[in-house]
């Protein structure tokens, strides 16, 4: 095999045994569960897994760090591009309901089992989440600057976005009334009232008409 | 003692067992926590423990129940109050996040221990939850009704004000910038701009002057 295949066959192994994993930890708990049950899940043997991973926390933290990575590329995203802050907020809160929904067992695991995780490993996940504040915040800041956003205090505000699409990992259920893109547009539109503070989400005032005597 | 003083006593000593308990299972988790660590946290006996609770899996029952009742008792305390919804939800608000601030480990256990649960137990919590959903609903949709609150969907505004609520349980800090009192003001804020949808929150339109030719 040329390495580029062999890197490939690499990456997809390591994928089948994380996707299986999830569904694993998900179901029955992370301490709950052995690698001999998740190699028996996935047929293989238990070497086979320590092939690609050194450890059933080694799996843990991989699967943690996913649940938060594709929020960052979100606000990434969101920050990179050109336009209002309204139309980069929009964008951004879109595309974060879609990553959290998407990742929601992901981050489902790492919420229960966040103290299981090596200390290394617990740090690097916390200063990726500070990170994301601390550029959701910009983008806040950004539309408060503007004029576009009335907001008293940016850094509960981010907080308080943060709570919508969290919390929708916990009440969301897959074949329920509401599709990810649905409960996204949704969500858009209560972050953007909650930005604005009741400024920017009106129609644009009637031009003073020139028949006006004063 | 007269039978008033015994229950007191009784309860005194149930809420010190159950304040001891949130502690220890919220530190080292419930699987790894034992009676006997729980007992000698308490400097008790194991079997005074049991005098008051029949297993550890009561205690987490009643520690779950906890985290949750106070919120209850918010939405029940605005829907009898007399006022506008938008006042009714200013008030709910305000209370709902001191509820959850007030008891955020009880509920940090709860979402992390909801698996251990007995099925009855974790079926009677969730039964409360719903009520809780649906009373907060019915407080929204009284604010669409008069024309107070602009609300795409009332179902999934619900659960962003519990996101919101919710979430703050897992980044506030004791001793942090803010009080808990300063966080349900801000967020108060927030949900009432986000219920409005851009309409309520604006100072009022000027009067169509009497010189306008038409």
């Amino acid at each position: 095999m040329d390495s580029d295949l062999r890197a490939a066959v690499l990456q997809l192994k390591r994928d089948h045994i994380v996707a299986a994993a999830v569904e694993i930890f998900h179901e029955q708990g992370f301490v709950h569960t052995t690698l001999d049950q998740l190699a028996m899940a996935l047929g293989v043997s238990k070497p086979f897994i320590y092939n690609h991973f050194r450890s059933k926390q080694e799996l843990l933290a991989v699967i943690c760090a996913q649940g938060i990575s594709d929020s960052n590329v979100a606000i990434d995203r969101a920050l990179a591009r050109q336009g209002t802050a309204r139309e980069r907020l929009s964008l951004f809160t879109h595309d974060f309901l879609l990553a959290v929904l998407g990742k929601r067992r992901q981050l489902a695991i790492y919420t229960r089992e966040e103290t299981c995780l090596t200390s290394g490993d617990r740090s690097a996940i916390q200063r990726q989440r500070r990170e994301f504040d601390h550029k959701l915040r910009r983008l806040l800041e950004q539309g408060v600057a503007g004029g576009e956003f009335r907001i008293p205090d940016v850094r509960v505000a981010a907080l308080a976005v943060g709570g919508v699409a969290s919390w929708a990992c916990s009440w969301y259920r897959e074949g329920g009334r509401l599709s990810p893109e649905a409960v996204a547009r949704q969500m858009t539109t209560l972050v953007l009232a909650m930005a604005a503070g009741g400024t920017v989400s009106l129609p644009p005032r009637a031009k003073t008409p020139g028949y006006l005597l004063v």
